[in-house]
């Protein structure tokens, strides 16, 4: 029985063969889609559907995956400007320790994701201090989430003693570990502020649940000489040393690596998640990405924190993928299109491990979907479904979402709740934001 | 009599103190602001305004000038990608010489205007075949336009003698060098494609009629090693040599300048349009825009043409240019949010000689504004209104676009015309087009 058809859209589906079918359908029972094909092949099932949605004039393809964010930074957008990300990251960390708990990370949470999903992404890989808060935010607002239990040597927020960390993170595994809307993961923070022993300890607990291992890496070149100064290794060699890279590691940032660190990803099969818009905003520089392509390393996308951004916009970071190190180079065929838009969708599942379940729209995968509004004066003429996406295309072009089958997105606006008062509730929490940093 | 005021709004006025009103109001009488304060002291004027706009949970701002487009290049969005800049101009104009004619040039201008006016731009350079048609297609959709005679060697579009072209752009001023609606200039394609002799008529022209002189310069290395080849000369050099550069010169783009030719720009007081979405995508590099405003150059924002963006989006070109600066110089605070959204506004006023009239929200001038919407869940919560315009808002956040008072978008529609049908036309055009090149 079919629940879902939608038909008569241009199907961008990013399988393995880069498939675009023009007049597309795409069918769906449950939570799962049960056939992809032209309208006219899946004209059948219509009949029968117990939901029709009619396509023309959009492009229907996969939910976006971002792969590095900490939504609930939200409350502190714009709150600290141009400075370098050392003492940036002081002041951010003084306001988090002053606003943070269980319910105002929940509220940021709720805040971030709704501007996620309103944009299309429905995976997103999120770092931040209560992860079973991010959890529930994501459900609330209806998308899946990567996260997991923090590592921090300093206090932090949360303020646990390392053998409290391990049993937080084995607890995220328990309650998550089998959610098919969790991609359950151990995040700590990175080399510089969990030492080598808490690493490793980290690292086995992903290890033993069979989850993900996510650090920030290599993001400045400060952050290298301290490992340097601290290790005498680079991050990258003291990751490798610690046992801690292998195709279940994604590594956020990776700007200042040299070849054989490349090499080292590469050998290891570990991911990298490029946040473009943070590394200039932040002057971090320009990630070595056609490179690491070269070498067959799996690259994928992220927003990072709203406070390196100031939003949440995937299609920013599809845009400038494609086009900064065009720039950078000097060669403007370094990133095609088809290597950009694998980036936002397919390469995003497969370092979640879920290059099964989600990342294109191919029969038996979960039936997260976008359809992305052609009728827009950007989107005219378009020669190539592609080329729009990634050269044209905006958030605001985002017009219906669907996770799983269910619709999360309808004409703009959140199925699953009113986000004006969650926009409220943040609201009433400036004065405190706004002293917490005075 | 007050037309119009607008209240309760943030007036960012980008006046030359940088002034935000919070809680702030803007009156109108006829095309021109009478009044700008808070809504308090603005209030007596409430009573026997012919209309009054409440703006609260929105920012007042100026309309946005992008000073350099080629809009009814939209007529091609998408059509030749992946190449470095040279080969890639020699395919759009196999393409342009094929399609484009009065008529088609009309019809890409109003499709490319009407994708600029609805982001908030109200005034924009645009240097294209048909200059009057250019005019009628800015007269329809609502925005100002400079433009004039273009000057090119080669066939071209046009295919029009010296003689020819020096009449051509003589006319344009007779017809339209009074309107307060077109800022009339003379435009010389670049040195590649206009001779020495040729560059100097098309000065002389601009010189006579006091309008703009506005010309393509110093884009890729390539055209730097090309114009030195030719005539011994870099090409600021070069134009110099030929007495083009004064203070009503805008030069597009200026990628490739040593220190010296920085120099000489600031010493004659010339204007640069920086386009960094264009010169990523077309991998010509990185404009030295810090070292530009350390000398006092008058740095002024454009799209480039929709071939090489593939929008027009001048609120990415305001990212782009706060950020790729940082990203490339290490150096996060190398642009201040106040400078970037300077860019935006009131240096391209003054690029435009029209700084007296348009550019910022003060008494006298015309009231070209834009409101835009803070209800989303990326302009929550907002610290600081100059970052969020700058970092966190987009194209799509402007609902409402004042051009002299008359209201040109309501809502996130064009007043004036249904773009609807200027869509189909194009569509339409589609098959001759991709055939155009095949």
């Amino acid at each position: 029985m079919t629940d879902l058809l939608i038909r008569n859209a241009i199907v961008v589906t990013s399988d393995s063969a880069g498939s675009v079918i023009h007049d597309g359908a795409v069918a769906v029972e449950g939570t799962r889609i049960s056939a992809v094909g032209t309208a006219a092949d899946l004209a059948p099932l219509a009949e029968r559907a117990r939901r029709v949605v009619d396509g023309t004039g959009h492009i229907l393809m996969p939910g976006i995956i971002n792969t590095h964010c900490h939504a609930a930074d939200s409350l502190f957008r714009g709150l600290v400007e141009d400075l370098p990300l050392e003492p940036w990251l002081q002041t951010v960390w003084k306001a988090e320790a002053a606003i943070l708990n269980p319910r105002t990370s929940h509220l940021g949470s709720v805040l971030g994701f709704a501007e996620l999903l309103l944009s299309g992404v429905t995976s997103v890989m999120d770092m931040f201090w209560y992860p079973s808060e991010t959890v529930r935010a994501a459900r609330k607002v209806g998308l899946r989430v990567s996260t997991g239990g923090i590592f921090f040597d300093p206090a932090g927020v949360t303020a646990l003693s390392i053998d409290e960390r391990v049993a937080e993170a084995e607890r995220f595994f328990e309650e998550f570990g089998s959610a098919d809307d969790v991609f359950a993961a151990v995040m700590p923070h990175g080399t510089y502020t969990v030492g080598p022993e808490n690493l490793k300890a980290a690292h086995a607990v992903s290890h033993k649940c069979g989850g993900i291992f996510c650090t920030h890496c290599a993001e400045t070149k400060a952050e290298q000489a301290d490992i340097v100064a601290r290790y005498g290794r680079t991050v990258v060699r003291h990751l490798d040393h610690l046992g801690c890279l292998d195709a279940r590691t994604v590594l956020a940032h990776c700007v200042h690596l040299d070849d054989e660190e490349l090499d080292i990803l590469a050998a290891r099969g570990a991911h990298v998640a490029h946040n473009p818009m943070s590394n200039l905003k932040l002057a971090s520089g320009f990630a070595r990405v056609p490179e690491m392509l070269e070498r067959g390393i799996n690259v994928t996308l992220g927003t990072d924190g709203p406070i390196s951004g100031n939003d949440l916009d995937m299609w920013m970071a599809l845009r400038l993928a494609a086009t900064i190190h065009k720039g950078h180079t000097g060669r403007a065929e370094i990133i095609s299109t088809r290597q950009a838009l694998d980036m936002l969708t397919i390469n995003g599942a497969k370092a979640l491990g879920a290059a099964d379940r989600i990342g294109s729209l191919e029969k038996g995968k979960l039936a997260d979907m976008v359809m992305v509004d052609l009728r827009r004066p950007h989107a005219v003429p378009m020669f190539d479904p592609l080329t729009h996406l990634v050269y044209s295309a905006n958030k605001s072009d985002v017009r219906h979402v669907f996770l799983g089958g269910e619709q999360v997105v309808r004409d703009g606006t959140l199925t699953r709740l009113d986000i004006g008062e969650t926009m409220d509730e943040v609201n009433a929490l400036v004065p405190k934001i706004r002293a917490s940093i005075a």
